[in-house]
Parts: C-alpha cells; structure tokens; sequence
C-alpha cells in the first residue's frame, strides 16, 4: 500500500489482462487512487472500448478515452485497416503479427503519461507481458524501463510504469486475477482478434486465453455466460 | 554522403530550424532520398501547415502531413487551446513555457519512426536544440538518445534519430542556413507564437529568431520580403 498522495493511471483496452492489472492497482493503490485510460485509435472492434467503460465502471473508478486518429492515417495494419484480414502466421520478413502497429506500445504510454503529468499522476500500469507476448517487441521489460526513462527525462517527471503481467504465463495471470478479485468482469473483456461474442475460439488470441483458463482450472466467465 | 539505399525523413514544422535540417538532410543524403512530415495536431496557428507544404515544394522533397486529435483532447495547454493566453513568463511551479505539451516532441518522433519502419527509412532528422531551448525537456540530447534507444527497442529497428541543431545557438543556425543555401525558403518560414505574418516581433519566438539574424549579420528574408 502506498502513501495517499500516490496516485495510478491504468491503461485499460477491455481486455483479460489490462482488466486483471486494474485489480492489482486497486489492490496497490487503493480504489480512490486509481483512474483509468484507453484509446479510441480505429481498432475495428470498437466493442473494446464499450466493455473498458463497463469494466472500469464495475470496479467503481474513472475511465478516460482519448481519440487517436493518427493510426489510421499510417495504416498498413490490420487491426485498423478494414479490408486486411488477420493472419495467423506472423510475416516472413519481420517475424511480427500483421496486427502490429508499429510503436503502438510507446505512443499509449506517452499519452498516458501526458495525461498523468497533468494530474500529478505519479504510476502509469500496463498489461503488457513478455512471456506469453504475441511477437510484439514493445511488450517486453527492456522496451518499458527505455520508456520509463525517455519519459522521465522528456517530461521532467518521476513517473513509474508497473507491469505487474511481465512475467507471468496465461495460467498465472489467470490465477491473479481470481486472487485480486478480477473474475467478477472476465465476462465483460473483450480478447477475441475476430471481434465475436461470444468469441470465436479459433484467433490466436482466444486460444492463448482458453489455454490459460484451461491451464489454471478455471472456468472462463466469458465462455459460461455466453 | 550516405549510401544509396539510406533514406531519410525530417520532421517539418514550417519553422526556422526544422526548414534549416530539411536542407542539411538533403545536402547529407541526397535530395531524392529525403521526404518530410508534419503533424496537424490543432496547433492554433494553422498557417504553419502551409508554411511547410511550401518550403517541401520549393525544395523538392515529399511531404506529408499526419493529423493527431489526441493534444486537443488532453488539453491544458495554450498552442492548441482557444482562450489560453501566451505567456512570456514559464508557469512558477514547472518552470516550463506554458506553451508546453508533455511529450509532444516524444509522440512527434515516434509517430515519424513508425512512419519511417513502414518505408524503410533508416534516419529521422528533427531541429530541437537544446542551446537556445525554450525550457522544453523533450529538446534535449539527453532525452532524444533515450528515445532513440526505446524506438529501436520497441520497433525492433535501426532507425537513428538526427539533430544537426543540438548545440548550435540561433546565431550559429542562420549561418547554417546561409551555408546549406537554406535562407531561400526563410521567406516561407513561420516562427510567431501570435500567428501574425508579418511576425509581432514581440513574443519570445520572434525575438529569439531576429537575435539570431542579428548576431549572424544576415538579414531575415521573411522582414525583409514583409
């Protein structure tokens, strides 16, 4: 627990494992220090933005959504892009999933950072992993700490980035989030790259999900309210 | 002079200095090897824009212009706010102009080197110096390096990040441009924090950049053609 003055920003897409982090920074923080932020960027299932603003409503704290319209004036990806559809198979020549946006990572946090400077937010918390992580290069520990520090230095601030999933497995993010609490609004996050609900099973996504509920013992809140 | 295949992509403002490492790009990698952006982000002085779309035109290189709604949503601050005066005097409690968007030039940057992974382009250039900096953390060397280090860690990437003004002083810049055959454009350049063309000659912008004619005994194309 943290002095009262020690407040946090969660980045929260509506997903398991940004929706298990806002648990753990109530847990850290206490409820009334936490707010949370996400981003309305173009993604072609807007469905994540609608179950972050109940999710964040559900654990009782604030939700902001910043637009981002500079994502899809970049394009070439196929998170955005309608008409890409999404692969299975990371490309050939970067080793990457097609639904990279390149340094989508960096550009959340600096806003989140922005946001937080503006409010003597002093702790920005991210779900990033790089355990389980989907090829995506600024998911990984060495990426955040040159973050943290560029934005230190860049805002003259002391703001701190918590990773609290860096390097736990599904199973084991799965277990912290029944430990926090967090499986109460499972059924309200949105993982599933095809957008369905109840979701299709078949993305790469839903699978690395089903696996780490499989994996814990624990039945998915999403799957048994479907 | 650099290989064949090195590309690169400056961040142009329409400003004095980003207009200056537009030339010195083009006399370092070549003039078909070089391409430009700027970002429309409801800056209040939208003449700017315009401003650099000419200064690319005149010299010969691409531009483009990404739009960025996400300042105007964090708000706060007084480029891109209507109603919130320029202030000569930094805010007493951050020291910093409050002229200052946390991160802007972190987020700049960013966005060109995802603009520039998707193209190949291995070298951005962008005119922050941190000799005659207007209290801009962001400006620093200190800061562009961590950010260097975190874009090539979190893009996976060789992408180097250029700044030929760094430790010039303003005087020092207008000789550059004389040298670089730049001050043909000077003309085009847009520097006032007021927005007026002709400059006010008041605000801490315009007397900073007649200071630095002054001392480098150059008359100002953009007062002289006024």
């Amino acid at each position: 627990m943290t002095g009262e003055s020690e407040q946090a920003l969660v980045l929260l897409s509506g997903g398991q494992d940004s929706s298990t982090c806002l648990y753990w920074a109530i847990e850290h923080f206490g409820r009334d220090a936490v707010s949370a932020i996400g981003f309305d960027y173009g993604q072609k299932h807007s469905i994540e933005l609608t179950c972050a603003r109940t999710i964040a409503a559900r654990a009782g704290v604030a939700y902001t959504c910043l637009p981002i319209n500079t994502f899809a004036a970049l394009g070439g990806d196929a998170l955005t892009e309608e008409g890409v559809a999404v692969e299975q198979e990371p490309d050939a020549e970067t080793g990457l999933p097609n639904t990279f946006v390149p340094g989508r990572n960096l550009i959340f946090l600096t806003y989140a950072a922005a946001f937080a400077y503006q409010r003597d937010i002093a702790h920005l918390v991210t779900g990033v992993s790089q355990t389980d992580y989907s090829g995506y290069p600024d998911c990984r520990q060495a990426t955040i700490d040159s973050l943290q520090q560029t934005i230190q230095l860049g805002m003259e601030s002391d703001i701190e980035i918590h990773t609290p999933l860096m390097r736990l497995s599904k199973k084991e993010t799965v277990e912290l989030a029944r430990d926090l609490g967090a499986l109460e609004v499972m059924a309200d996050t949105h993982t599933c790259y095809n957008g369905s609900r109840p979701p299709c099973g078949a993305c790469s996504a839903c699978q690395l999900r089903a696996q780490g509920f499989a994996e814990a013992g624990i039945e998915d809140p999403l799957i048994a309210h479907a």
